[in-house]
C-alpha cells in the first residue's frame, strides 16, 4: 500500500447560500469519492438564507481534489474548507490572573488541549513563574509609560513571530485597538467575566454585586471592533446570593470563566464553529 | 392549482443499518422529488452500527410515494416513516398529584401541547375537579379491593376506547404489569421523580434525603418491563441543601418533574425521538 | 387550656443598623418568652452596616407583646415585624400569555401557593376563559382608545377593592406609571422575560436571538420607578442554540419564566425576603 | 498595645443536642467577651434533634478561654471548636489523571487553595513531572506485585510523615481498605466520577453511557467504610447527549469533577462542613 492509499480523516466545513439539493450534491461528492461520513451536521439560517454543513469524512482521498469538487457544487458566495485534524497553534495573552491560563496549561501538559501553546505574552510578570513551570515561552511586555498603540505594536511584533491559528485572551485585561483586532479577524478568542450582554465593560463582578443579581456568568467570544460585542461561542452561569461580596462573586466566577473558555476553545480547535453576522453556529 | 399540488411538510424518520452513501441516497430521493430540506439531522451509533436520520421536508409530493422510494433505499432491517405534522392524541394516567397533569392541561388549553388530551384516567377522584375545569373527560377507576390485574384490565378497557398515540403517566403512582406495558410498546411515557438510575423505586425524595444528596432530579422515560429502566428521554436537576426535609425536596422536585415531562413529551410529539436498545436519540 | 395558652408560630423579621450584641439581645427576648427557635437566619451587609434577621419561633405568646419587646432592643432606624403565617392575598395582572398565570392557578387550586388569588385583571379578554375555569374573578379592562393614565386609574380602582398583600404581574405587558408603582411600594412583583440586566425593554427574546447568546433567562423582581431596575428576587436560565429562532427561545423561556415567578413568589409569601437599597436578602 | 490585646478572628463550630435557648446562651458568651459576630449560621435537624452553629467572631480574646465558656453551655454530648483561620495541610493521593490534581496545583500556586499541599502520593509515576513542576514532593509507590494491604501500609507510612489535616483523593483509582479509612476518620475526601448514588463502582461513565442518561455528574464526599457511600459534601452535573460515547462523557465529566472537588475542599478547608450520621451540613 502506498502512502497515497492510506485512509485519512478530514473535517469538511461548508458555508454558502442555501439552495435546493445542497445536502444531496455535497453527499454525492462524498459518495463518489467512496468516503465514509463519520458525522454530519447541517443548519440553515432562514433569516439570512445561509446554509452551514460540517462533515467528518474518512477514506482514501486527496484533500485538495475533494476541496475542488465541493467548491464546484457550492455557489460563488461560499466558503468551503477541508481540514485535516491536527493540533492548532495558539498564542495566549494574559495579565495577572492565573485561573484561565492555568487551566489551559494543565490541559496542554496533559495532551487534552487539541492545540500547542506557542507562547504566553503578558503586560505583567506575575505569571512568568507559572508559565515557565510548563516550559513554555513567556514574554513580558510591560505597558507602563507607553501609549496603547506603542504597547500593542510590541505585542503584535511578538505575536507575529509565531505561526499561530488563534490568539487566546485568557483574562487579558487590556482593551485592544481596532488596529490589533482587524489584523487577526476571527482569530482572537476572549473570555469575558460576565454573562454578556449584561455588565459590559470594567469590573463586571462589582456591577453584578451592585445590581443584586442572583446568577453570574462568563462568555467566550470572538473579538471584534466592538468591545464585548463579538460573536458568542459559549456561556455558562453559577448561582450567587446576598452573602457574597463582589470578591466572593469574582472567586466563584473564576471557575465558570475557565471552564467556558476551555469549552469554547475546544469547539474552535475542533473546527466546530461557524461565524455569520454577529452569531455563531456551533455543531 | 388542485389539492394534490398543494405544498405540504413532512417529518421523515429513518432508522437502519449503517452503510456508505446513505445520506447521499436519501437526499437524492428528496432532490428527485424536488423537496426542500427544512432541517436535517443524522447520527450513527458506532457500537451498534445503526444509522438514524430525521429530515423535515417540504414540497408538493405524495407521502406514500415518498415512503416507498425511501424504503427502496433502506436496508431490509430498517424503519422508515413519513409523518405529516398534526396533533397527536394522548391519554393521561394520574393518581393524586396535580402539578404534572396541571402543566399539561394549561399547555393544552393554550394550544401549546402539540397533542389532544383524549381523557384522564385516575385510581383516585381527587383530580376530577381539576380535569373537569378543562372540559376533558375524567375516568375514575378505583383500585381498592381489586387485584392489580383486574384494575389494569379496567384501565386498558377505557384506554382502548380512544385512538391514542401515547399514554402519559403524569405521576401515576401504580406499577404497571408486563401485560399492560407489552400491550403498548414504546407508547407509554413516564415521569420518574428522581435522577435515574439513582433512587429507583418508592419515595425517591425520602431516599434522597436519607442519602444526603445535594442535587435532586427527574427523569422522563419510555416504560418497559423493567421498572424505572426504560429508555430515558429527558432529565433535569435542581440543587437542594441540608435545610430541606424530604417534603421540601418533594416540593422543589415537582417543578423539575413537570418541566421534564413536558419537555420529553414535546420531543416525542414532534417525532424527534428514536429508541434503540435501551437508549434514545433525541434530534 | 384557654385559647391564650395555645402554642402558636410566628415569623420574626428584623432589619436594623448593625451593632454588637444584636443576636444575643434578640435571642434573649425569645428565651425570656420561653420560645422555641424553629429556624434562624442572620446576615450583616458590611457595606451599609445593616443587620437582617429572620427567626421562626413557636411557643405560647402574645405577638403584640413580643413585637414591643423586640422593638425595645432594636435601634430607632429599624423595622421589626412579627408575622403569623397565613395565606397572603394577591391580585394578578396579566395580558394574553397563559403560562405564568396558569402555573399560579394550578398551584392555587392545589393549595400549594401560600396565597389566595383575589382576582385577575387583564387588558385583554383572552385569559378570561382560563381564569373562570378556576372560579376566580376576572376583570377585563381594555386599554384601547384610552390614555395610559386613564387605563391605570381603572386598574387601580379595581385593585383597591381588594385587601391584597401583593400585586403579581404575570406577564402584564404594559409599562406602569410612577403613579401606579408609587401607590404600592414593594408590593408589586414582576416576571421579566430576560436575565436582567441583559435585554431590558421590549421583546428580550428577539434581542437575545439577534445577539446570538447561548443562554437565556428570566428575572423576578419588585417593581420600582425604574423600568426593569427593581430589586431582584430570583433568576434562572436555560441553554439555547443556533437552531432556535426567537420564537423557539420564547417558548423555551416560558418554562423558566413561570418557575422563576413561582419561586420568587414563594419566597415573598413566606416572608423570606428583605429589600435594602436595590437588593434583596433571601433567607 | 500588647500582643494579647490584638484583635483576632475565629471560627466557632458547635454541634450539640438541641435545647431551648442555645442561640441565646452561645451569643451571650460572645457578647460577654465583647466579640463581634461577623457571620452566623444555625441549623436544627428535627429528626435527630441535633443543633449546629457556625459563627465567625472577632475581637480581643483568648481562644482557649472562649472554648471553655462555650463548652460550659453546651450539653455533654457536644462538639465545640474554636478554630483560628490558617491554611490547613493536605496530602493528595492520585493515580494517572491530571485534571483534578492539576486544578488543585494551580489554585495552590495562586494562593487560592486555603491549604498547603504537603505531598502528592501516587501508585503510578505519570503525574510526577506535573507535580515536580510545582516544586511539591511526589512519592511514587507502585502497587504492582503487592497485596493491597502491603501497598496501603507503604502509603500510610508516607502519609503519616506529614502533619496533615486532610487526605484528598484526586482521582485515586484504588479502593481503600477499612484499615486505611478507619485510621483517618472524616479526614479523607474523595471525588467520585458520578452523580452518586447513581453508578457506584467501576467506570461510571461507561455505566452512564450504557444506561443512556442525559445528564452526568460528580460527587465529592468523605470516605467511610462503605465504598462511595460516605457523607456527600458537594455535587454538580453536566448535560450529555446521544452523540457522546463514554469517552466523550468522561472528558466532559472531568471539568465537573475538578470543580466539585475544589468546591468541596473549599467548604472543608474553611470549616464550613459538619457531618452527622451519613449527611453533611454545609454553611
Amino acid at each position: 500500500m502506498t502512502k497515497n492509499q492510506m485512509e485519512i480523516t478530514a473535517r469538511v466545513l461548508i458555508d454558502c447560500d442555501d439552495a435546493k439539493g445542497l445536502v444531496y450534491q455535497f453527499s454525492k461528492v462524498f459518495f463518489e469519492k467512496n468516503l465514509n461520513i463519520d458525522s454530519n451536521h447541517e443548519f440553515v439560517d432562514k433569516e439570512s438564507g445561509r446554509f452551514f454543513m460540517r462533515s467528518v469524512v474518512s477514506g482514501v482521498f486527496d484533500p485538495q481534489v475533494l476541496l475542488e469538487k465541493l467548491k464546484d457544487v457550492a455557489s460563488i458566495y461560499s466558503n468551503v474548507k477541508v481540514i485535516l485534524p491536527k493540533a492548532k497553534k495558539i498564542v495566549i495573552l494574559a495579565t495577572k490572573e492565573s485561573h484561565a491560563l492555568g487551566d489551559l496549561l494543565i490541559r496542554h501538559a496533559d495532551g487534552e488541549l487539541d492545540a500547542d501553546i506557542e507562547c504566553v505574552i503578558s503586560n505583567h510578570d506575575v505569571l512568568e513563574r507559572l508559565v515557565r513551570r510548563f516550559d513554555i515561552p513567556f514574554v513580558y511586555i510591560p505597558a507602563e509609560e507607553m501609549e496603547r498603540e506603542e504597547h500593542e505594536a510590541y505585542v503584535m511584533r511578538f505575536v507575529n513571530e509565531f505561526k499561530f491559528d488563534y490568539i487566546v485572551l485568557a483574562k487579558y485585561m487590556r482593551i485592544l485597538t481596532p488596529t490589533f483586532v482587524n489584523a487577526y479577524p476571527l482569530k482572537i478568542i476572549n473570555i469575558h467575566h460576565s454573562f454578556l450582554p449584561a455588565f459590559i465593560g470594567a469590573n463586571p463582578y462589582k456591577q453584578a454585586h451592585e445590581r443584586g443579581v442572583k446568577i453570574i456568568g462568563a462568555t467566550a467570544h470572538f473579538v471584534t471592533d466592538d468591545l464585548d460585542e463579538g460573536p458568542i461561542i459559549a456561556q455558562d452561569v453559577i448561582g450567587v446570593n446576598h452573602r457574597m461580596g463582589w470578591k466572593e462573586m469574582q472567586k466563584a466566577g473564576r471557575d465558570v470563566e475557565k471552564i467556558v473558555l476551555s469549552r469554547a476553545l475546544s469547539y474552535v480547535l475542533n473546527d466546530r464553529v461557524f461565524v455569520y453576522g454577529n452569531k455563531t453556529v456551533v455543531f
